[in-house]
Order: C-alpha cells, then sequence, then structure tokens
C-alpha cells in the first residue's frame, strides 16, 4: 500500500521538452490522469498504465475538478502509483495548487514534478528571449481569456515596460490587442502567436499589436491555447522555428 | 564541417529537471562553455566533452561576454558541436538572446534548447504555485539585483496584485523589501526565499515581507543567487520540499 500522486508538468508538446524526472515519473505511473493539452507523444511513454483524459477538451464533456481530485485519492488508496499529467508546469494556470492543497488535506502523499512552461519555452522556441539588455527587463505572465483578472495589473503598468506573455490567448487576441491599446500600448508594438509550440505543428506569427485581431492561424493549430508575446523583444531579428535557426520564410509575416 | 551550436538550458540544478533534449545535446558534445549555476551533476552527463568553465563565480575572472561569443563562433566553425550551458533557460535573464543575435551575424547554425526556468521551478519545487484561483491571476519575473531596471513597473503595479518572483534576489532582499513596502504592499504580505532549488541543498524560508531582510541562510546557500516570492500564493498552506510533501519543521519560520 504505498500509493502516490504525482502532479507532474508535461511541458509544452513534445517528449524532447518533457524533464528526466516527469519521463521516469510516467514510466513507473499504474494510472494517469491526462489534461488535453498533453501530446499522444508523451503519454506513450506511459503503455503500462491505465490513461484516462480529464481535460476540457478530450472529446467528452469536461470532468468536474472535484471528481478529479477524488480519483487520484482513490488511486493512491488502492496503492496505486497516480500521475496527473498536466501541459507545460502544474503551478502555473494548471489547478495544482488546489489539487496539492486537497491531496494534503486528504493525506495522501504527493509530489509535484516542474514541467517546462509554455509561459517561457513557446517564446523561447519562437526565438524570442522574453528578457533582453537592453530591451526588456522583466516579464509578466497573465491568462488571456481572463480580462477581468489582468485589467487592474496591465491598466496600471507604464505601457511596453515589461515582456507581456499572455497564455490561452488565441481567441482573445482582439480583445486584448484592444485593452492594450487603451491603455497605451503604441499600435507598432512587436507582437507574436506562437501556436503548437514544442511539437511539429508549431507556427509563429509576428507583427504589430494592432495587426493582432487579424491573425489567421492554419486549421490544425488554430483550437489550441496559443500563446501571445507582446512588447519589444518580439522585434529582435532573431529566427528560430522549433527551437532551431529557420528560414524567414516561415514566419506569418 | 557539420559544427553547431546549441544555447542548451540546464534548468535549475539537478539533472532530474533536465530536458530529454538537453539530455541529448550534452551526450553528443565535443565542447561545453557552462556557467556557474550549471552543477557537476549535469556537467557529469557530458564526460566526452572539453568542458570550459565561462561563468561569473567560477573560480576565475568573468569571462568576457564577447571572448565567450567568439570561442563558440570558433568552436562551430571547427565542425564542433558546442554546447552553451546556462543555468535556467537560456532566454530568462541568460544573454541567450544575445548570444543568438551573434551566432547569426557570423553565420553560424545554432539552436535553442529550452530549460526550466528558476523563476517558475524554484516556486514549484519550494510549493508555492505562481498563479492560484482567487489568490494570484498573474505572475511577474524581475531582475532583483537591478532595481533600476524594476522600479517603474513596480511602483505603478497595484501592491499584491500579483505574484512577484525576483530572481537573482537573495543579495538584494532588503532594498527589495524596503521599495516594496514604499510602493504600497503591507508589511504582512507572504514572503518566500528558495535557494539552491532542484538540487539537494535546496532551502526554503516563508515569512513576512518585513521581515526579508533578517533572513540568514546556511552558509552553504548563501552565495547562490536565490529566488525571492511575494505574494498571496506564498501563504497558501502547502507544504513541500524539493517538490516533495514535507514536515513543516524544516521550514525556516
Amino acid at each position: 500500500m504505498n500509493g502516490f500522486v504525482s502532479l507532474v508538468g508535461a511541458g509544452p508538446g513534445h517528449p524532447d521538452h518533457l524533464t528526466q524526472k516527469a519521463t521516469r515519473c510516467l514510466r513507473q505511473a499504474d494510472l494517469v490522469f491526462y489534461d488535453a493539452l498533453v501530446s499522444d507523444e508523451v503519454r506513450a511513454l506511459a503503455p503500462q498504465a491505465e490513461q484516462i483524459a480529464v481535460g476540457k477538451r478530450a472529446g467528452r464533456e469536461q470532468t468536474r475538478q472535484s471528481d478529479i481530485v477524488r480519483w487520484l485519492i482513490d488511486g493512491a488508496r488502492q496503492g496505486r502509483r497516480v500521475v496527473r499529467l498536466k501541459g507545460g508546469d502544474p503551478f502555473v494556470f494548471g489547478r495544482g495548487g488546489e489539487e496539492a492543497l486537497e491531496l494534503q488535506a486528504a493525506g495522501v502523499p504527493y509530489e509535484v514534478v516542474p514541467g517546462l512552461t509554455t509561459a517561457v519555452a513557446a517564446p523561447t522556441l519562437a526565438g524570442i528571449p522574453v528578457t533582453h539588455r537592453g530591451t526588456s527587463p522583466a516579464f509578466l505572465v497573465v491568462n488571456a481569456s481572463d480580462a477581468s483578472a489582468y485589467q487592474a495589473i496591465l491598466e496600471a503598468l507604464p505601457p511596453a515596460s515589461l515582456t507581456l506573455v499572455a497564455m490561452m490567448a488565441f481567441r482573445s487576441r482582439a480583445t486584448l490587442a484592444e485593452h492594450l491599446m487603451i491603455w497605451g500600448w503604441a499600435p507598432a508594438t512587436p507582437a507574436a502567436v506562437v501556436l503548437s509550440a514544442g511539437t511539429p505543428r508549431m507556427w509563429l506569427w509576428k507583427g504589430r499589436l494592432d495587426d493582432l485581431p487579424n491573425v489567421v492561424a492554419p486549421q490544425d493549430s488554430a483550437d489550441g491555447p496559443g500563446t501571445i508575446v507582446v512588447g519589444g523583444v518580439v522585434g529582435l531579428p532573431i529566427e528560430l522555428a522549433g527551437g532551431r535557426a529557420f528560414d524567414i520564410e516561415e514566419v506569418g509575416v
């Protein structure tokens, strides 16, 4: 009866970006509860495990958070090694904190295994350094799908004083751009959209803030959450795709 | 003559937190230039490679950035697989953007391999979710050693409206705390210090913002850069050390 729960960050997509520890957790798992953002390639590292989709876009009704927590606890109490597999890092917009608190309250032993957060990995793989000497001294990460949560912060900030990384942002690109311009960010501020970062379908657009609302994504990436980066660092002439120097022709603009 | 440079993020310390791709780069390297923040355990993954310390605290004079870039270019032009190994992520306060631009200008093929940034991994391993529903909707990452760079940003922000992650922060803890309180953050705002995150020497202190200046670190960790986290998320009763549920007695306060 050595049941245990690992809250594991799967990183942005491809197993290349999984940590050694996350890989080990998957290989040793009996039971895996995975989010919609976790790729098939990552899940393939745990062929021995029972695998259950619990994500919002997993082709079924969204699983209730309270059910997920109950299943994690039940699995551990049955003596199983349970992995809760999340895209990115479990503690960045991943409800990992809520799950940790509930496991703790239930007296279930658990661990948290950090993963590459898309907030940094998506820009990095797109050749955009979130900080850069003389261009940006800091970066701010928000959830673009919840304007009420970021409004007070972005309204107060000196426009373009740092790099803004907006997660779950593609569907909210028009609202986000409009808000930033109302709050004083120049229409010509460099902006980027990164879709399916860290996967073979990775897609990058670079342009101006006021063009963000017009960005059209390839069909196979348009339903992903997407990362938007706004700030001077996007204007640096670093040309990468998937982390590798690439031809400028591949960029949308 | 297929020389190539990989700018590789080594993550916070232990090889457990290295990605599969970073591990592969190290195993295939001919020549490794490593920063002071990279652990011996990570470097041990490239026993076949010539390894050269270029960090600030590597027991020698700081290597000039222009020299590092020249050596990277020379190595690649000699047909070698060169790894530039940095703590955390190469594009988060790592001068990776500068190196990428110079390699590109020199026509040297290169890639960027993201790593776990300490900005997120240190809090996660300490049991602090940088975002948490109802507590913090966003996080801001600054370099604490450069107050002139963060002043305009932090001065403008509504106090405690998000999670503040300050990197390279331990030596600047008194200044940072003083500034935040001047700018309206309550003295009782929860604050944490994480030293040597992701290594066996990891050390965590949790307390109040106004106690930050008085934090005394164990001698074997006091010379590291350190991560400071300030905000309501630090007050969540999640008890982890090194990513694993642990006894509250191990915490400094």
